[in-house]
């Protein structure tokens, strides 16, 4: 066996014991307020068919879904003959002999077909959510990873608007709950987008309408008008444009003003009333909600949401979205399961780590990790100790005892590595009077007690 | 798009709602002992460099490694031109060209790996639990998956045989607190193995004597005889053999028999030693342990552990061994990191899940599920419904509203197939008198109560 430096892959990262109660702490949010509002999870495998992935994500998609080859001596096998490996360089073609597998891209492409392979044992509406990790050969930069983890929670088989309501409140649940104070959820409809494209009378122009209204934020009025005139728009079109791009004003101004200017579209007007709904159940379930603003320059992923659409941005940090979703209506026509809508939201979970990071929201009772250590001075204290120890444990206190009589010093910093609280000292004084030692970490204050006492000042 | 009736990879599972359950409360129940016992979880990523995991599992196990595909356009790359792909019919050859990376097999190599990679910002002893999921290209069959989960607790940089004694007590606690009654907790000690095959004078053939006798359970001492008898074993062998083979009593006398027979062995004696001292941390640790069995003819992975071994059965259903482990004593030197001493254990979560379905040992209070599903019978009660609805989740109570006022039956068989306990049924009457109608849908008693008193009703 050769020795070998070890490295990690591009893009993939391990987690430390701290990391991993700050990202279970993040989970553990998210999943009990999905929870709460009724929806269930499940696990797909990491592996899928590479057949149920491609052609889902379009080709530059297609192209960064990890392949996993075929394993045994897959050269062998007569069909893969068929491959002329000098005339036909073709990466492709060769994958497709070598591998049929791949890993999944996503948690939505999975679902739908969890969804159809399964449809006669599923209670519908199936409201389910799903954890887990996710892989795209993606170029590795700063927040961008080839393994990462999405948090999505989608219902199907429910038309009623009140899913979507609900998941603006699971927003402000879940993030208010994570310690964050000013963030927007915003919400747009892709068929109020639809009617203002019909109201210009560019109805085929649509995805180009929105991709460049959708940079209004960071290129201005004016860098969104010399795209729409490179995207085929005339000057009279951005002029009809324009009142309803720079919309001002609260929600409920914005929506009295696109009625106005929608009068003519049945598909904008059923926009505007869908959004109205939603804003009704909003009002119905709760009295406050954070800031939730509709934002007509909101587009996404277009080809793929048909109603609704969300976006989540914290204001505390300059961060991309952190959260997104919306309703699709046709997600498992894919597999041949048509007519089937559905509605989902995601969370930015590892977005919403470095921002938690950044603010210092982490609480310091996420931590998991041991609540004392004893310490270990000679044979007699460690068997003195061992009772003791087992006795936190029973009483559900993650415990230690040092495992070897090593310096006291070395013990001590193991305790600081660690972050363990407190430290229990056991030397001959306190084996004779069974008061022992109990030192506050933090405060570095010792004081005598029992270990009922202590227990006791622990729990 | 072209619609493909979806299906999942040989030996990959999907798992529903029930079974997540089910799953996360297994999960749940080791990861919290392991805490207790002063473990921290970490997490490794999916993929690792190929030069990491091959060699590490022998020639069998290195064909059995899922490889991923690089991406991108590979052939084109110049180095690849090396390969002649008519005369060189190769796979391992062109897999060399074609991959640089491959799913875990395991998560002990990736944990010797970790502890390498990070050694300077570890605090040792490091006391690390995982549980995450890793793949084989096993032939699948009842109870074997290309995907499956481990659950692993190891400690790296301590001697001390205290950690082998509270893996004892971490099967012991975790086992029962999943409900399981009767279970062995098996412990041998690679030492002892070793002094066998000195005192036979043969032992060079320790790891065929030791594949025999492992399989005394089933083959009986006389196939254990005709195999030994293959593997080089004279029948004046046999004869010394069979009395520790054959060894009988309890832990206590089997270790004196044991005396006599290594007297004269100084490895056999110091495996007597461990397992001594290990018995007597367990006795100071606690007063009742399962059925904790010294068993000679346990052998597992030897080429990998040099001190105790532990392996795992429940006497309740038939079904291999349910955990396993025991202590290495240069895992990191395949990375360059020599004498770090290590010790570790395993939980077969798939294995358990089993045996927990197959004793009806899965709590009722395990469901995470919807506690109570309000019905809608019209807009009014719809609207009415909310802030109840709202009340209830503030509470922390996972409640639903039936998104649409579909017929009352299908809106109970909505709560069954669910598992939803509680339905409150708003009407006319409930929402004049403000008295909800709140039925118990296993009993199917039905009582006419306010908001609060459900709410008190399910906390």
């Amino acid at each position: 066996m050769s020795i070998t430096k070890p490295s990690l892959p591009k893009g993939t990262r391990d987690f430390s014991p701290v990391e991993m109660v700050k990202r279970n702490y993040i989970y553990d949010t998210i999943k009990t307020v999905f929870r709460k509002y009724g929806y269930a999870e499940i696990q797909t495998p990491s592996m899928e068919n590479l057949q149920t992935l491609t052609g889902k994500y379009g080709d530059e998609g297609d192209k960064l879904i990890f392949k996993v080859l075929n394993s045994g001596e897959f050269l062998n096998e007569p069909k893969k003959k068929s491959f002329d490996f000098v005339q036909d360089d073709n990466s492709n073609k060769l994958v497709s002999l070598i591998s049929e597998k791949a890993l999944r891209y996503d948690l939505t492409v999975p679902f739908a077909r969890y969804v159809v392979m399964h449809q006669s044992e599923i209670t519908f509406p199936f409201k389910r959510f799903q954890v887990q990790p996710v892989w795209r050969a993606d170029r590795p930069q700063k927040g961008r990873y080839r393994e990462f983890y999405q948090c999505d929670a989608d219902v199907v088989g429910s038309p009623s608007l009140l899913n979507e309501a609900e998941f603006i409140l699971i927003y402000h649940e879940a993030l208010t709950n994570l310690g964050l104070k000013d963030f927007d959820i915003k919400i747009n409809n892709r068929k109020i987008l639809s009617g203002i494209a019909e109201i210009i009378g560019k109805p085929e122009l649509i995805v180009d309408m929105t991709v460049a209204i959708d940079k209004l934020d960071k290129i201005g009025f004016e860098g969104v008008t010399k795209e729409l005139l490179e995207r085929g728009f005339s000057n009279a079109d951005i002029e009809k444009l324009e009142p309803v791009i720079m919309l001002k004003g609260s929600n409920l101004e914005k929506l009295e003003s696109l009625k106005n200017v929608l009068a003519t579209s049945a598909i904008g007007l059923k926009g505007i009333e869908e959004i109205e709904t939603v804003f009704a159940y909003v009002s119905h379930l709760t009295s406050h909600i954070s800031n939730l603003q509709l934002d007509i320059t909101l587009a996404r992923g277009l080809n793929y949401y048909t109603g609704c659409i969300f976006e989540v941005k914290t204001n505390e940090v300059a961060m991309g979205s952190i959260g997104g979703g919306g309703r699709y209506d046709d997600l498992t026509g894919m597999f041949g399961l048509k007519d089937l809508t559905g509605a989902g939201i995601s969370f930015g979970a590892d977005r919403i780590y470095d921002v938690l990071e950044e603010l210092n929201l982490f609480p310091k009772s996420a931590a998991q990790g041991t609540k004392v250590l004893i310490s270990n001075f000679d044979e007699a204290a460690e068997l003195y100790a061992l009772p003791i120890l087992q006795q936190l444990r029973k009483q559900g206190i993650a415990a230690e005892l040092y495992p070897s009589s090593a310096k006291l010093k070395k013990q001590m910093s193991y305790a600081d590595g660690k972050n363990i609280p407190y430290v229990i000292l056991i030397g001959g004084d306190e084996m004779e009077s069974g008061l022992l030692t109990f030192k506050n970490m933090e405060s570095g204050e010792q004081e005598k007690l029992t270990i009922t006492e202590i227990i006791a000042r622990i729990s």
